[in-house]
């Protein structure tokens, strides 16, 4: 259930292309994977960096948590996700601990991976997802 | 040139040993390393994950980069750093691309490691620092 990656380094932007061109212009790194999530209300993309990713998500819609995120903060880090091979062994033992979790109940991502997210409230505003890495 | 990794993720705290405390208990993670950088008025613990690293930065004093980002901001994500081979090559690189640099010349970081900050402006709003690693 601990953690043993960090999966990906989440980023909101406000212009998924643009910033996908920024990337490839002066990193040379391309992403492996874009996708729309519409119950997350982004499109997001996955670019691979050693054994992480860097995901950058652009909301479709200004009401959406990265839509409210941008409105308050602009663009910049969102949140860091946490590989677990258990989630739902994770969330019991962070819910044991007093942690809060937005995520009682881990529900499917980007990927189909199961995720869950904790609260940054315990966690020096940081905030976190726990991500149960599935492949195929 | 290129990043390679991502060789951390940078979260800015006002008490390092509570935070360290948090990780410990609910994570079962802990740091491979804890130094004080006087130039960056941090003291600063890494905690390996998988093949990256979470990187926890306590401002020395309210009058240092990180005391005055948790004055603006509070605690949370402050910054992500990728690793690249040649340090210089890629700051040259950056610099031909018209990219805004906050060191234009690289310097010594953590863990002896020569850094670069690159300016958020262009970047999203996101700082990212780019480190070429030295072992030992």
């Amino acid at each position: 259930m601990l953690p043993y990656n960090i999966h990906h380094t989440a980023i909101a932007v406000s212009d998924l292309d643009r910033t996908l061109e920024y990337y490839a212009t002066n990193f040379k790194i391309r992403p492996i994977s874009i996708e729309t999530i519409d119950d997350q209300g982004v499109r997001e993309a996955m670019i691979a960096l050693g054994g992480s990713h860097i995901q950058l998500l652009e909301p479709l819609h200004p009401d959406t948590p990265v839509g409210r995120f941008l409105a308050k903060h602009g663009e910049g880090l969102h949140h860091i996700a946490f590989a677990v091979t258990d989630i739902d062994t994770a969330v019991a033992h962070l819910r044991e601990q007093g942690v809060s979790l937005i995520d009682e109940v881990p529900r499917r991502g980007g990927g189909g991976h199961r995720i869950a997210f904790v609260h940054p409230r315990d966690h020096n505003g940081t905030l976190i997802e726990l991500v149960e890495v599935h492949d195929g």
